[in-house]
């Protein structure tokens, strides 16, 4: 089933920091994770996604992930790989723009696909139904990821496609968000 | 082929940061990572890890990984899942110190598996292997995860089993040791 990568759907990636629920279920805006920049940057350039979007609409969060990235681009010079791994990286202010920005690199509008530790309601597709489908067809794909508790219900309305919680043999499902991230992105486009 | 969890051999993980190998491949003892204690911790817990071993001989950085893991016991009263996940860490001095903790509870010798991002001289076994060992046979499994540029020769020498590394559609695969993780666990107990 494996194609040449230039034949695959085109993937994207959001890091959405607004509109997320907090612990009470509160709409809020979430504070950028350091470490969310580079690792998910190395995920995303090792299973071949085409631009991280770091989403939020704050401008002392902007700068913040803006000197984040400098950090790692400047002062991190011998790590050569690290450093490429930066390129994939966007920041943006609204889940709009990021949306906007696949559709001119695209020319079409991508499938929005959703992710959650929690079974949420929304359209769902198995992992192996997306890899097939993105294997198969031409068609990009943009997987979102919330951070603090999870995608708002004003997102997860707009969604073509959820995937299942990710679960090991029992009922805790709690990783991280940079955690997940790299799971989701190995069911998709591991070898 | 899924088994019930009781069944199954039980797996162990060792964050090794001596004896491994720095960007000249010299042995050297690396920096604890602050986020690798509750991220690895999560991934450890979500996918049904019995310890949690974090392994440096410098009892300064005995002290941090104490420090970091007393941080998210003691501030972060409201996440619960994340406190509960910590009590999957044991920080020892060296990898013969977790080997002797993990056959105090076993019994038996674990297998020792190692992991790499580059392919390293070390009998090989495919993910769909283990996995498959690991759910028909009861013996105790120990996934060894280096942190620098890897794990030192001398550490290979003692594996039983070296698991491939992980790639995605093409050539570049520098993931963070917490991705790595996550990516691993999952390959083997994910559902």
């Amino acid at each position: 089933m494996l194609r040449p990568y230039s034949n695959m759907g085109n993937l994207y990636l959001g890091l959405l920091h607004y509109p997320v629920r907090n612990r009470k279920g509160e709409i809020v805006t979430s504070a950028l994770t350091g470490l969310d920049v580079p690792d998910i940057a190395r995920s995303c350039r090792t299973f071949g996604i085409c631009k991280y979007y770091i989403i939020t609409p704050l401008p002392s969060q902007q700068q913040v992930a803006q000197r984040i990235y400098d950090y790692w681009d400047k002062e991190e010079r011998d790590h050569a790989h690290r450093r490429e791994a930066l390129q994939v990286i966007k920041v943006v202010a609204t889940l709009e723009a990021s949306l906007a920005d696949v559709l001119a690199i695209e020319g079409i509008r991508p499938l929005l696909v959703g992710t959650s530790a929690q079974k949420r309601t929304a359209p769902q597709f198995t992992y192996e139904q997306l890899r097939e489908k993105l294997e198969l067809e031409n068609t990009p794909a943009y997987l979102l990821f919330g951070t603090g508790w999870g995608l708002a219900e004003e997102v997860l309305e707009r969604l073509d496609v959820m995937l299942p919680p990710i679960y090991g043999p029992g009922p805790y499902n709690h990783l991280s968000v940079r955690s997940a991230v790299a799971v989701i992105l190995d069911r998709l486009r591991g070898h």
